[in-house]
């Protein structure tokens, strides 16, 4: 069962101790020693991805820790995005090929027939303090009556500036949670962090409100000992944010839906709303369904600075929220109009954390014309659905593969050192052959044979 | 409701025509001219990020379309993973302060404790043909089981290599979903990919299945109009893989767990096995608990090559499938012993896709010792798990803003061109002062006074 117990290995190299005090050459060394000795080039590949403006680098060597190279995704723009009335160019940072020239085509189709809308329709990030109270109830609530002021007073040097931007504490309830765990209570906090992600706002009221609550505990004069140990498990903010909601929809005739004149936009319309009622009844499909959105997604919460493993989690449990995986995006045909959108939850950032350190996430929102969190939801939301539609564009028509192959070609032939003549011969070729590795290397010894 | 269409704004640029035939410079011209106008540097802090070696740079630009530049994520190591036995470090690509950090931590604390052990379960992959059939089942039954030899056959161009490398297709079901969508059927397919993530090789499979599927069904002597009229609607892999789980795990006596000398072991566990239990009951909670292991799973897959946007929606559709949305990891004591784990789907590739191509992906697979797929699935698990006692670990101990602020107050001491003597002494004063935007700030301009 355990794959690696049963075989014969060489030992591998002891413990270290102290490895994040080392400099960075003297990582690489350790390392290549230690796991790379095999790879004579090992060292130079990660250095010849350095940038070569020193200080430069140093900025992205310490976004994070033990930081020995810069791996590249590669950030590619999708032009064509009309919304809400404006044009926009997309920023997207992925390492998949096809998802840039489909949004670009998505966002040219829809370019044409009104463009995108789309609209937040509320913002509120949550956090919670999760703790265990074993004593009575209204003992409890009382506590929380009383000490509320002092909550919000104790994180007055933290909500301050927030404050002066319009944002900071909407409420604070105190929630009971004992019929599903023991003695196990809550304050659930609602915040507006206005332009910011918000995370470390929020979890620093949080970590303060959790000190307030233990220690007003401590001092309650109506209190057991047993109530008085008031034990705080957590506090920290919920990536789950059903109330950070945005909408991006497109609409058009039935009859302008088809640029195949095999097929009649109706018969395009049928196949369109089969292909989402399927991902909205399978969950085998909806994972997949759902994945080509956050493809578009997650390209440009990368390329704004934005965490995109917040993002993931957030909307996909929100594609869970009624019991059973489903659709995000949703469609129908109403008086001869096709309607598609999508609500997802988003909660994402324009300051603060690395948008205002990285470079290329700042020309990123300048590119986007400096958004407001609101907007970046916006044109967020926007990349999913235009992602979601060449995506279900191309499997109900020519299928994913036609496409596909054709990047698969080209990274094949990088793959085997093909030159540029190579490279245009075979790609005629296979314009009317099966792709796969064998028959791509078959052709390629053939030519050079 | 529209937040951009009531405000009174320039003219954005008209549309674009083929724009993606435009040089890498025209590209860039063409969005400094109309996106960039007011930022003179646009241009160069792109170009400062391309690589010198033009080969190199050529060979990244052509992984997907429209690129423009490389978006520089950190490359950091993580030593001291002892993984069944034997010890790795692992290659993390992440933008997140402290996730490498919080791994490195946990693997030290565990590599002293017997390391992690972890283990494939199974390993398979699946697609489907989702195809509407109006007509007699029974007929549909009968095609199917006189042409499943013809499917196989039909594939064995695609399937050649894949079965001298012991893979292939496993087995092709009929299965009728009539009842959740009028005349809604699909092909099943399980897939054996052995060291490959395998979409191309499904896709294609699946795509021919589809092609041979409606070819059959036109030729069918007793099929009428509307059944000889079967019709696909789309043909593609699923990114939910139930079946192609791992499971990591540690445990060590609850004597053993707690470093910090005002805890003791007892009291560590109990408090860490509630922090999970919160996490089994209460979707919120959930949601950024699973998040944080994505920290650790979403940062080797990245370095690895392999597709997040997969492996995210897998993981996640896996925590929602009992109806309510729910923690991944699991804990428990069992004489003495503090037991923690965790059971993910996880479809990961080591060859085929970027892991050829990539140079800096070559080398993390070579730093993992050249893992085999159902190795990488086992490590990248591993990380997962160590993320979540990492992150628990401090929620429950210290809060985890201590740590991050620390990161923060660098980072916002970089934005603001801060030297290393300030640095230093902001360091040294931040120890006991509470970090916030504003005090970081005002700080700084009290040094620069």
């Amino acid at each position: 069962m355990y794959l690696w117990i049963s075989e014969t290995q060489r030992e591998m190299t002891k413990p270290v101790s102290g490895f994040s005090r080392l400099t960075k050459n003297e990582k690489i060394e350790w390392l290549a020693e230690n796991y790379l000795s095999n790879n004579e080039n090992a060292v130079s590949i990660l250095k010849q991805y350095w940038n070569e403006d020193e200080k430069l680098q140093k900025l992205h060597d310490e976004f994070i820790e033990n930081t020995v190279s810069n791996f590249y995704l590669p950030l590619g723009l999708a032009p064509n995005f009309k919304i809400n009335g404006r044009y926009l160019t997309l920023p997207m940072a992925i390492e998949e090929s096809s998802v840039v020239a489909a949004a670009s085509k998505a966002a040219k189709f829809w370019s044409e027939r009104g463009g995108f809308k789309a609209s937040v329709i509320n913002n509120r990030k949550i956090g919670q303090v999760h703790f265990i109270f074993n004593g009575k109830k209204e003992k409890l609530k009382d506590l929380f009556k009383d000490i509320e002021p002092k909550l919000r007073e104790a994180v007055k040097p933290i909500t301050h500036n927030m404050e002066k931007r319009g944002g900071g504490i909407l409420d604070i309830e105190l929630i009971d949670k004992t019929s599903l765990l023991k003695n196990y209570y809550q304050l659930f906090v609602n915040f507006d962090t206005r332009d910011s992600m918000g995370a470390n706002f929020i979890n620093s009221c949080l970590e303060k409100f959790a000190e307030v609550l233990q220690e007003e505990a401590q001092k309650r004069s109506d209190f057991n000992n047993t109530e008085k140990g008031l034990n705080v498990i957590m506090s920290i903010l919920s990536n789950y944010v059903p109330e950070c909601l945005v909408r991006a929809e497109v609409s058009c005739p039935v009859s302008e839906l088809s640029e195949d004149p095999n097929m009649s936009g109706e018969e395009f319309a049928e196949k369109f709303i089969q292909a989402v009622r399927i991902a909205e009844i399978e969950p085998y499909r909806a994972v997949t369904h759902n994945k080509g959105i956050m493809n578009g997604i997650d390209a440009v919460v990368m390329a704004t600075g934005n965490d995109f493993r917040a993002v993931e989690a957030g909307i996909h449990a929100f594609a869970a929220k009624d019991g059973k995986y489903t659709s995000l995006t949703h469609d129908k045909i109403e008086e001869g109009l096709f309607k598609f959108w999508m609500e997802i939850p988003l909660a994402l950032g324009t300051v603060g954390g690395l948008t205002g350190l990285h470079p290329l996430v700042k020309l990123a929102l300048d590119i986007l014309q400096k958004p407001s969190a609101s907007e970046l939801m916006e044109i967020t939301a926007v990349a999913g659905l235009a992602q979601n539609f060449a995506a279900l564009r191309s499997l109900i028509t020519t299928g994913i593969q036609q496409g596909h192959m054709k990047m698969h070609l080209m990274n094949l032939l990088n793959q085997h050192n093909a030159t540029e003549a190579e490279k245009e011969e075979l790609t005629e070729f296979f314009v009317h052959h099966t792709i796969t590795h064998s028959s791509v290397l078959e052709q390629l010894e053939k030519l050079r044979s």
